[in-house]
């Protein structure tokens, strides 16, 4: 890996895997300097202090001045904005890559608005714990895990080896989809998995009082297990459903029809259905289990 | 502790929970004897193997002959046929407890066959893991989870202290409460969340072959949190299901208006309702960290 290196990196956007991912540069010495780019002052204060940047500024336009590797790490309704932004100032034959859930969407607002020059090679290191803000980062944070590059048809080959690379350092296993493909497939892996674990956990804060202590106190029983992943970030979670609304509307349509079934087959007492969709969904654990994944 | 002690003890069902009780009973030698019934020669075969029991039977009238203490800890679809099998042999005095998921149904099917000098003491240990069988068990499964009684009005006092002070030895916090009370909060705490569970997970099960290896192999991202809980024990939940009916499908009522609300947040755009309702259920995650449930 000593021939990764990269002159200047700029994050935009460091959060919980833009810092992560600083880290994982830092620590393994590859780049000249990073320069950090966030929208509040708190934020840049609490990167300084923590020294994941040689240098902190709001101006994103600023920030990518010079640089080689541009990772976007912002939530996903800030990437047009950014892009427009960054467009004019991002130095011929950068690398420009970003971390987001939605896939599709960088190649609708991004890659319109980018020189021919820039090197585009949208990722998803899908791996996270349900913190946020650059305090809560740390670099094994991806180890293990699945990193998903989605290239542009045509795109640099050299450009993609060296974003491979980097994940590769992160120690994440990489693997190239496409875009579209992707959405569909975070949908059910992420998307939707989410969405249940909000609406549970909402339909929950909004009982009586005391029946929600008591929900809080028995929540081992398996509510608990919601509550974790429905303490994601709030305005990250908004923007990846505003942004694959359509492929996870799609599977939405498809567990409400199972989850309806389900319900009558309980209202009318027919216990086999029950049983047998509930030996069949043991499968998928082993099969998780044997990928290694649980 | 140590005037916690019954002559003979007989285990009804001798699956996972059932099985961690006998070997707490063995730990702190709280028993003379322990005799287990099961309808399965192979179950009756493991239990002998673990040396779990000091004598097995496939008869549960001849397992509780002379027992003090019967543990029911069967599905709960067998409730009714074992109290009919077991109420002419039970000994005079006996204390009958459980550890069903559903404690209304103790109160139907069980306690009108009971003779009345015995004392019934209906119980749910709230701990476990989605494994099943006796091989599963482990006596630390209980340890720092809650165990709730639902004293039948007028009961015996001495035989809830025995119960009581049973869960105790077996590490768990035991809170007594109404019995339908406690079936309307597992149903959210609990029953719900399998149900959502078994749901989307079963939804998953039913994908196009290459799409169901993609989701597996990407289930870290929020997917795989589920498959734990919906490799729960089938005929267990089919049984929880059926038995706590009314209360599930009450709260499921709940949440299908819910996320239909969301759904329709989704469909129009409406970002500012998704950001609220995902900030508001951080709340949830906090309090259950702060209640030390995490």
């Amino acid at each position: 890996m000593s021939d990764l290196f990269f002159e200047r990196v700029a994050f935009i956007g460091i959060g919980h895997i833009g810092s992560s991912l600083a880290r994982v540069v830092l620590r393994d010495k590859l780049a000249g300097r990073i320069t950090a780019c966030a929208n509040r002052a708190e934020t840049l204060e609490t990167v300084k202090r923590l020294k994941l940047a040689d240098s902190v500024t709001t101006d994103p336009a600023a920030a990518v001045k010079d640089a080689d590797l541009v990772v976007l790490a912002t939530p996903l309704s800030a990437y047009g904005a950014v892009a427009q932004a960054i467009a004019p100032a991002l130095r011929p034959g950068a690398i420009l890559t970003d971390v987001g859930s939605v896939k599709s969407l960088v190649l609708r607002e991004v890659k319109p608005l980018l020189p021919p020059e820039i090197h585009l090679v949208p990722g998803h290191p899908v791996a996270g714990t349900e913190n946020s803000g650059p305090e809560s980062g740390f670099p094994e944070v991806f180890r293990g895990r699945w990193c998903i590059l989605t290239p542009v048809p045509g795109g640099d080959a050299a450009a993609l080896d060296k974003v491979t690379r980097l994940w590769q350092a992160a120690e994440m296993e990489v693997v190239t989809m496409d875009a579209e493909h992707h959405d569909t497939v975070l949908a059910i892996t992420s998307h939707l998995p989410h969405l249940i674990a909000y609406t549970i956990v909402g339909t929950a804060t909004d009982l009586e009082e005391t029946l929600k202590s008591e929900v809080i106190k028995f929540s081992a029983s398996g509510f608990r297990d919601f509550t974790r992943i429905a303490a994601s970030d709030p305005v990250m979670w908004r923007d990846i459903f505003l942004n694959n609304r359509e492929a996870v509307l799609a599977v939405l349509q498809r567990f409400n029809e199972d989850l309806t079934a389900l319900q009558r087959a309980i209202r009318w007492g027919e216990g086999d259905k029950l049983q047998a969709l509930f030996t069949r969904t043991r499968a998928i654990r082993r099969s998780i289990i044997e990928a290694k994944q649980a």
